[in-house]
């Protein structure tokens, strides 16, 4: 009688499945696309990383991702005294694994090396262990002979540049000049490079956001401090591998962090009209209009700069509905600078509402 | 120096806006209705409530409802030594306030007398105080007068049914005859009562949930224990007081509460499979079929009583995607009993999962 | 059979009791005084609150608590329509109220004019009718002569004071030179101002915070943003009515709120002490000293400008341990200063670390 | 200028500080003994688990925990096509991890045999490696030469023991008789074996708590479901490695998971008097008594079966004070049965309550 009760006590908690959950990512399609939401830099025990390879597909199952690649570093692994190096293995233990889960694995490897040029990470590949080569340019050649997207990797990283300011070395212009680099990381990790939007605009680059993680992404990324890993989202026309790729080349991204979006002002703001839709007023008098906005992602949005006789400013909370009452003597539509789409090193994003 | 140190720490977590943000309940609208959110029970201190009326209108736009109605008691003004009785004052206080916030406000008052026949809301009714009379049938006829849709409140009440169960008592058959009565709660406050499923499929009357709140919503319903308040889902034409009317009247709602949603299968069937969508499998090999589910709803499904070589149970929970895995020797398509859709005193919602 | 299935489900989450819980604040003693978590300035429905008088003791009592007064407006009662006036309807109605749960009730009201000389709360006060007459002056006396603990509310509010800064006025001097003014809000709502610091530490008056509160104090005060609630920690020879009042009247206080402590140094620094406590060295090598920080408190301390060979900055986060390597070389014992300790209008609490 | 609010934007969250910290786990000790926080159960890489061995430190060091033991399967080495087997690796690589973070690592390994015997972890050993022989009694018997502390594991396992109850079989007879078991887990994971309390009294061995995780602790004990991980509570003459193996083959334990607690009367009766402190009542009158109960612990407890005239029930929640109103008529001391603190199996803590 009193085991009954204790057995009760222990189970209430117990949630018994036997098929798994994801998060729903609330980040909306562009018209004509698929936002596939990517992490393209992951380490595992195969180099400075903690985790076993399949922790990197739950995690990012689990965190409604669509695309990851686990990138583990060439020239440097550290755990070889017990773990003969192999820079496939993660791709041979995560493959299966992740088409299981309905997750795009995309083979990849990082080529690193001081800066310049720094690290690289080669995307899309067939073969990490013929990139392992001596020298860099070498590595380089090898990648793009797999057909690799390279992609320069926390260009402003304070370990390499003292002064946190990403620079365009030799090394880098002779990647550009070959069209053998295709994407930059604005965000890594917690941190970001404003100058990499004036790069990425200048030579036409994709904007791109990783963890870089090497521990425990849900202990990394988690409230109150993080809603959100980072992520790439790409614009791809299908939910496929190929898809994917044909988008990055292409530099169809936008970077996403915390509750901040870069990339591109051609992405940036449709993605941002189709977050939010601003309601027919459903209320006037003679001093006022009132009116809500609905923002349906899970991205925050400021509005700063109103105009006078409008709001300074306005906040769109992300997944919520914000009313708004303007004065009659506001001119319409309102315009509004986002303060958190970063569409190059000095500016944001200027946006429209417009009534429906 | 230090003192600007000292403004910023505590400035970070101020968040200025001079605009307000309301919740998105994800509750999806039936095919040519909108689905709206409503709590038609709920006191202030001009009866025996701990609020002002204004703090009703807004804990319901920030709970993302769209309808309330404040309900006091006539008969128990247990405040009245400081607060002179005034049946009409919390509607005279909250119905500019709640148009200014785009949220409908029914008129409504509470009929409060020992059982039989208990308490009853006269709710979209003209003046309450035309319904304080001693006779509480002359009560009902004033109520009804006014066009009143007349709600049985927890018909099982302990304190006025010791064993909990709802009891049709000569009034009530009276009532019932006159066609005076319309709804009855299934859900209030944290009870239910599922008697009042067959009350309600045998005469015809309209299925509600209320929270019946005399203190601060927020505090009563919060996580972990409680992830939304009470709720009863109209199915309206239009998001209009007289739609709202019209279909309260028509008994087309759902009741909602906690995990559970209870009503009739005619409009619990097409709203489950508003909420969820079966993708079409992702990947199949000689053994096992993969697929996911969406459910893009506030609310968790549990199917269970799944069929032979098909998952006995699945967990759906709210605002996320299942993987499943099935058995190639799975009947198609998958039925199952969600556990947490009540259509019947002894009944759930039986339903299909079928490929898109 | 399936109802039981129901039952249980909705019965899972809901915690029957019959005996109410409150919160344990970490805040310790000092020696030879208890702490008394004290918040002096509330509003109600009898002003321009929204809340009955109940409703404030049941928050500071589930809060953790030890006193409050109901302050409301004796010149402000925009509810009178609705509610005759009667400036001791919220004493009479919590009292007992209050000393059922254990909760010390302070008779108050509050003063409530024009900047100068602003607003003030009477506090310890017997009759607050006796208060509400034309001259403010004589307000001022009238309390006086009640004994009452006289307290000046938001020295630098905005509505008041556009520069936001506090101002001695020729009434303020007045009441200082008639030793009427006994204390200054540091910290009122979420906000607070630095120059009080220096006006009593001037005037020998006593530091104090409060929440002000007109609505839900729930709804105010939580996470992510606040962890609680403003409140003034007095350091009482026992817990009772009349040991807090000697020590007000004492000026043994500390202002807390958020994340940050202002008061005096003779109480801020034994406070810190009684807070945290620096264990011995666990183990140590030629180039290092490893040893643990215990932080027992609620209030996470941020220690800055650490010397050379040391680090830079410690934080100690509410009710956790941290740990700490230093380097042979640091000077001991370690020194900072604890940048959320206001002890003056620019200057902040320096301590010690010494090992145990 | 726009940049600057941008990287003040992405700064507010993020906490540098340079030194770690650990949660303040609230579990008092014993007069004469420290309580250590024990968890005897790991995997990493090393056999099946995802994780290398320093995440088991600094998990462990993060939960506040005490010691813990990395218990990789000696013949169950599933990753060995990428990882070399090296029974000691996961203890070369977390030694001096662990004691730089003031961390007791105590070296252990998993015998892993079918049933009977089942699985055994052999704690406080010197090589791992002589343990790994084909004969299960040469393994315990290589167990025992080290001086190790033999504990049952999971004794219920379902995939052993369909019926889920432990069973004692020769092999388990023989090891008592040779005085070679010494412990067996009462929780192991999410499950518990109520007969375990049977066997642990009967032929005096220690009760144990301990996780067996294979992936990511942060992601498998996590509210709402869990507030903490299982642990073992041991109580030492001091906090080093040889009094832990002194407590532990002395029997001084609780296990401890969820909200529960196991183990002997005579460490569960005083440890939770030291958690609860009964307070003098502060208001009495004709009827009633009013007095509070503080519960400093982390453990809620459930008391149940109060006796006529006193309540049926009373919930201590974790970290809170508890209002308790009493009937004047009810018999001194309150006595009850503690729901959740198993002394046997059909058996639960009985307490008195008495004013302080």
């Amino acid at each position: 009688m009193k085991k009954l009760i204790i057995i009760i006590l222990l189970f209430a908690a117990v949630n018994f499945t036997g098929v798994g959950q994801r998060k729903i990512v609330n980040l909306p399609d562009l018209p004509g696309y698929v936002t596939l939401k990517c992490d393209f830099h992951l380490h595992t025990v195969f180099s400075d990383g903690n985790v076993w390879p399949t922790v990197r597909v739950d995690e990012a199952w689990r965190d409604g991702l669509d695309a990851i690649s686990i990138t583990d570093h060439l020239e440097y692994t550290p755990k070889k005294d017990f773990i003969p190096v192999d820079h496939n293995a993660a791709w041979k233990i995560a493959e299966n694994y992740a088409r299981d889960r309905n997750l795009i694995l995309v083979h990849g490897t990082e080529i690193t090396r001081n800066m310049p040029p720094g690290h690289f990470n080669a995307l899309f590949i067939q073969d990490a262990s013929l990139i392992a080569v001596d020298s860099v340019w070498d590595a380089f050649a090898a990648a793009i002979k797999q057909g690799a997207f390279l992609q320069w990797n926390h260009p402003g990283w304070r370990s390499q540049e003292p002064d946190g300011i990403p620079k365009l070395y030799d090394m880098h212009r002779k990647l550009l000049q070959n069209k053998w680099l295709h994407g930059i990381e604005f965000f890594n990790d917690s941190e970001y490079y404003p100058l990499v939007m004036t790069f990425c605009k200048q030579y036409n680059l994709t904007v791109i956001a990783n963890s870089d993680n090497h521990g425990v992404i849900s202990e990394k990324y988690k409230e109150p401090a993080y809603t959100n890993r980072p992520m790439t989202l790409a614009f791809a026309k299908a939910r496929t591998h190929d898809a994917l790729k044909e988008a990055m080349f292409a530099g169809r991204t936008l970077a996403y962090f915390k509750d901040m979006l870069a990339g591109k002002e051609e992405y940036a703001k449709p993605f941002f009209y189709q977050c939010i839709s601003v309601g027919k007023p459903y209320y006037e008098n003679e001093k006022s209009i009132y009116f809500e906005i609905v923002n349906r992602s899970d991205v925050p949005f400021y509005l700063i700069n109103g105009v006078p006789e409008s709001p300074a400013s306005i906040t769109l909370p992300a997944n919520s509905i914000t009313r708004v009452v303007v004065s009659r003597k506001a001119a319409l539509p309102l315009v509004y600078d986002v303060k958190n789409i970063i569409t190059g090193e000095d500016e944001v994003l200027k946006v429209e509402l417009t009534f429906k």
